[in-house]
């Protein structure tokens, strides 16, 4: 008998009807003779009418009450879940995160897990029970106050409780098949990956594509936990994302690229002039970091030998763009740069695939697709296993098409699903 | 410095606007030099809303899960009211009925409270912090599960919490300006009564007013716990409820008629024919017992000689009605009944007031005052500080206010609110 965990976003418990559904796919689950944990988000839309009304009440609401706000969304969907499968013969019990032994630092808003202790979930699974976990929450170890785990939230706690129940599998169910080898809604021949590495899915997640969060994906890599990504509408096989996707297969020696992915929701902040002396290049990343800002690609021209200065561009969050400028001005005479140019009119692409470094002959085939497309390229920023580029954002779908077609990831069949965001 | 504990009802936090008007009272209590705990309900129709969701997956929802969805509710009001209050520059925190250490026992949906240990609250008031508590619920000292206390629960909270914390007095806050003489909706002359004891909040809640809860007067009259009914909506006194309400005035020789309360939820059934031998009568009332069904009045005729037999007639919640009616059938020929009467149409009109038993000229100028308005009596049924008279429901207006002009209750000003009832 093995052990699923199953994950449900916001969207796939939406409404009531929705919520029978997937109740049904979870007693199916447990008839085919597994024990089932589930975890689930709030339905739909609910966050966000919450975080509504807090505004209506405090333009800065305190993190402790916006959490105990917040997490009251998880507590309806997984009663009406857990009702829902009580109606259909079995037995269901919800648990909150507290309930469920998730054990968090008391960074409000963005807490870390510390600890998974679910000796009441393992408790209720014994008993042959289906246990409902509320995604996205835990408790604070010092202050016992119920703290949220901010975005992708509800996937980490699946991914945490699997890992602590040692399950088989942690299935993430989504309103697509999978991850696909790039955005189907501007690739429409893109294709679903069936198996892939945690590291190339790290990167996908990094360089924009929506399926899985960053720090789910982390935590099943530490834990060698597979985790499974499928649709909850339908029954096919979605991507397996494991630790060593090839074992099986024969073609370990060419370059693999698992797919193309896109980001549209970042800003390029270039500091112009920046004199070429040791330590300057430190004063601009500290001042950001105490900002709190989370840069991504940085790129450093060589200096021009007549004048002594460089130029310095990065991307950042484009919500992050205004604080990041103003620290930014705030230092411009003790760093002594020149000025600051913005533009939020960018888009990253990003190749990804195992292998990639040992094959030069990638990065060549992928800059040459994007020349012959037209589309010119920013700023260019390389991995072990990803070449990303920035280019004009009106140009990111013509560059993911060249890309896509250039690797032969173009599949014979058109897929008709809409390739969508997770919630929390 | 006193400890008030004040209990804000559902449509005091109907939505943002009321909450923040709400949050400005407490900080005024607060700012007036008192520690300050505050118990809240669910935002106007939310339990409503939540209930109609159940209702949606599953006809029977098991009971622990719809009281975890149900204590969502306070949740969100409290997390709400605490940023208000924080919005306001002072410290509030919000605590679950778990966390506030309301300890239950297992019968979800009308759970009792076996315990109060308010230590966290006790903590958050001894920091200078306003404690936001959610009412209506608690949790399992058997199973940890989270529990809620049924109808009247959120003021059952406030006084438990009260009782516990040792708090000078606990402030009930509704609609109005506290406990009326009777419904201003039907008699507009109705008066405030500004002190009334235990005993006769009790019987007014037992007869239809519907101020107070029941439990939650029960439980202050046993910790001798001063409550305060006042409307939310002006600053004006309400109306004590104490232990001795009289102990400064005089008139205590006089029979003092506090008020006229009336209800028109309950139906009357009447067991025809019933043999007149020892253990009909509890056989009955046993059958109903084990069907869970509270009777409230109960009156027998003296049997007639010539048959041996004797009609039971008794006033139920009309919505037990059917319940009840199923049962007696089962037992009918067992008990040998020869019929069942069953009316709805029918209203209770009670006249309350310390000191009436000894004043044998209240009922007279009572029934006397009924006839002249010519209202037809149907059952009687009395106690040492009421009579309750059912009526037929079309004349149960003007038997209450033919009865609250006979006994001098109306007021020279005619009261402009309107008469509400609690919600949980």
């Amino acid at each position: 008998m093995a052990l699923v965990v199953q994950k449900y976003g916001g969207s796939s418990v939406a409404d009531a009807s929705c919520i029978k559904r997937v109740a049904q796919r979870i007693v199916a689950t447990k008839k085919a003779g597994n024990d089932v944990v589930v975890i689930v988000s709030a339905m739909g839309d609910t966050t966000d009418e919450l975080l509504e009304l807090a505004k209506q009440v405090s333009p800065l609401p305190p993190g402790r009450e916006l959490d105990m706000l917040l997490t009251s969304g998880e507590r309806i969907s997984m009663a009406l879940l857990a009702m829902a499968i009580a109606n259909l013969g079995h037995q269901a019990r919800s648990f909150t995160g507290s309930q469920a032994g998730v054990i968090t630092d008391s960074s409000h808003g963005r807490a870390r897990i510390i600890d998974v202790t679910p000796s009441r979930i393992r408790e209720a699974v014994d008993q042959g029970q289906i246990a409902i976990v509320a995604g996205f929450q835990g408790v604070s170890q010092d202050t016992k106050d119920i703290t949220t785990l901010g975005r992708g939230g509800s996937d980490t706690t699946a991914v945490a409780l699997a890992a602590a129940l040692g399950a088989d599998v942690c299935e993430i169910y989504t309103d697509v098949d999978g991850i696909f080898t790039a955005d189907p809604r501007i690739v429409p021949a893109a294709r679903q990956i069936p198996r892939i590495s945690y590291e190339e899915t790290l990167e996908m997640a990094a360089c924009g594509a929506k399926i899985l969060h960053l720090r789910c994906v982390e935590y099943a890599r530490r834990f060698d936990l597979p985790i499974h990504v499928r649709s909850s509408f339908s029954t096919r096989e979605g991507t397996w994302v494991v630790s060593d996707p090839y074992s099986e297969g024969t073609e370990v020696e060419q370059p693999i690229i698992s797919g193309v992915a896109h980001d549209r929701s970042e800003a390029k902040i270039t500091v112009v002039g920046v004199p070429d002396k040791v330590g300057e290049a430190a004063a601009i990343f500290r001042t950001l970091a105490d900002a709190e800002i989370n840069i991504d690609m940085i790129v450093q021209n060589v200096s021009a030998a007549a004048t002594g200065r460089t130029d310095i561009s990065f991307t950042l969050p484009v919500n992050d763009s205004q604080v990041a400028l103003g620290a930014l001005k705030k230092i411009q005479s003790q760093v002594a740069f020149e000025s600051l140019l913005y533009d939020d009119q960018i888009g990253k692409v990003s190749l990804i695939g195992a292998g990639m470094r040992s094959h030069p002959g990638v990065t060549a085939k992928f800059f040459g697709a994007l020349a012959d497309a037209g589309v010119n390229i920013e700023m260019i920023s390389t991995s072990e296993i990803r070449i990303s580029v920035v280019v004009g954002q009106n140009e990111v779908d013509a560059a993911v098409t060249a890309a896509h077609r250039a690797f032969d990831l173009d599949s014979d069949q058109v897929e008709a699903v809409v390739y969508g965001g997770t919630g929390r």
